[in-house]
């Protein structure tokens, strides 16, 4: 084993992943885990599959993409569906398994977009969005070729931002969010309102791959919904590429097809215009390779403060 | 003379202006023309305007402010109110005046945003949104303490994104754009439509001021959609702080406290709600200063390429 090696640790609300990860993006250990519901389970869970992992390896740096919200600055997380954890001390946790190695906390929606960017779907482009289509609708930025968590650590939530003031209520208050239109449940309450039979985003796309009607035009609702999320971001941010994850966005065609119509439709600004939407090709591997470049990227204690 | 001064450079629609600035932000020498409508004269005008600044002077780099839109890559601009000026290589001209000087171009809210940001009302803002309320609406993004300007020079551009899109038409082809409600002539527009009687933004700002109930309700329903801008920027680019400048924000009040009124109203999540909004302190000198700190941040020809 290489010493030039990281370690990358990947928290959801349904597993938590472990690896050892090389400078060229080569994961040398992997494990997995299910999320237990609760602390002590939670905490003992993941420094054991932290200590299995490494074992007898010595990473020089140890990155972490955790569910939001996170906060890099003070090294706590509150993920929404993680109720066991609230402003707790994550980063302190995985240290303490590692002792010497600095330990760097990043959201897992920007995780998965920097691994995009690294390796995936993201590769090439100068300032990237990546979206996440699941229960919720994530996103996180690549700027100039960095991520940009923003001072708080939420930038590039797009879920939250609202397309229509007159809109459909959001969990978060406002009215008319991304979120409210285009996540898996948005589009399959929708669709149910209207005669739909089905349960779920999965039996929802298949639906609509088959044409049947009313989950075609639930998809075309959340796709409008979302192409609009997207010319906001495009506007403020300037980003030249969208990569779309998710459990929704691996539908693929009946997501992707509508989004792009709706896209053109509705971008009017040149450099809004040229923005590409990509699929993910990373999947579920995106947000533990985003940790890994987060930990190769950090500074090094005694290096110079540069990359 | 110091040899540690940069050229700063700031081009308007209706002043060119150049000047002489140090590291700590003070102007040794200043100057203003008006700008021409037309070459050649435009360009002579620019040229002379700098050699009269330099003079004998030997700024180390040279920064250029200039409306959009512009292309830093390409130093290349089309400013829409510089109609003589078209993919104009405005890069090439500013560094044949000043031989062996690397030059910097910079989009004029993005100077206005890092001016503000380096010696005005966003000192100590991690990620600011600068916006100039103007004839148009323009804005700038200062992130992680650095210009971001996009792949194609066009990031923290508010004033086109949509807040509801069954709104009025924008001159970009979209409709309901903040600034289809938020720019001056957009008020008065309204207004006048609805019996008000005056002629612009400033006697529109008089009469709010004093009470009038048309042009109070022309600067809620703009502050209404300027806030929206604002909100959709903070979800997205996790900002601390919003820069207020331009004519229409020399209101003051009129123009600030309904715009705060929004604020509350409208921002739903806890990061978007601590965003807070203060009025330009720099004015138009703003981006003369962003012009020369943009110099003073840029690699230097021999030095490595990190600040």
């Amino acid at each position: 084993m290489t010493q030039h090696v990281v370690l990358a640790v990947d928290i959801g609300g349904t597993k938590l992943g472990a690896g050892l990860v090389d400078a060229e993006g080569h994961v040398h250990r992997h494990a997995e885990v299910p999320t237990p519901a609760a602390e002590p389970e939670l905490g003992a869970a993941l420094t054991g599959l932290i200590d299995a992992v490494v074992d007898s390896a010595a990473p020089f740096a140890a990155g972490v993409a955790c569910a939001g919200p996170v906060d890099p600055a003070r090294g706590t997380v509150s993920p929404v569906n993680i109720p066991g954890w609230r402003d707790f001390p994550l980063v302190d946790l995985v240290a303490g398994t590692v002792p010497g190695v600095p330990v760097t906390l990043v959201g897992d929606a920007v995780a998965a977009a920097l691994g995009e960017h690294w390796l995936g779907a993201g590769r090439g482009a100068r300032s990237l969005l990546g979206i996440v289509v699941s229960t919720g609708v994530g996103g996180g930025l690549v700027l100039d070729g960095a991520a940009y968590s923003g001072p708080s650590g939420n930038a590039g939530h797009i879920g939250h931002t609202v397309v229509d003031p007159a809109g459909p209520p959001c969990v978060c208050g406002a009215r008319g969010c991304v979120e409210a239109y285009a996540s898996g449940p948005s589009m399959v309450r929708w669709a149910r309102e209207r005669g739909w039979a089905g349960d779920d985003a999965r039996a929802l796309a298949e639906s609509a791959a088959s044409g049947e009607p009313t989950a075609v035009a639930a998809f075309d609702r959340g796709t409008e919904a979302l192409a609009r999320g997207i010319i906001a971001t495009a506007t403020l941010c300037d980003v030249d590429r969208v990569v779309i994850g998710g459990g929704v966005a691996a539908a693929g065609p009946v997501l992707l097809d509508p989004l792009r119509t709706h896209l053109e439709r509705a971008a009017t600004l040149g450099y809004v215009k040229r923005v590409t939407v990509a699929p993910s090709t990373l999947g579920r591997h995106g947000g533990l390779l985003g940790a890994a470049r987060t930990a190769l990227l950090a500074p090094r204690p005694g290096a110079p403060a540069y990359a």
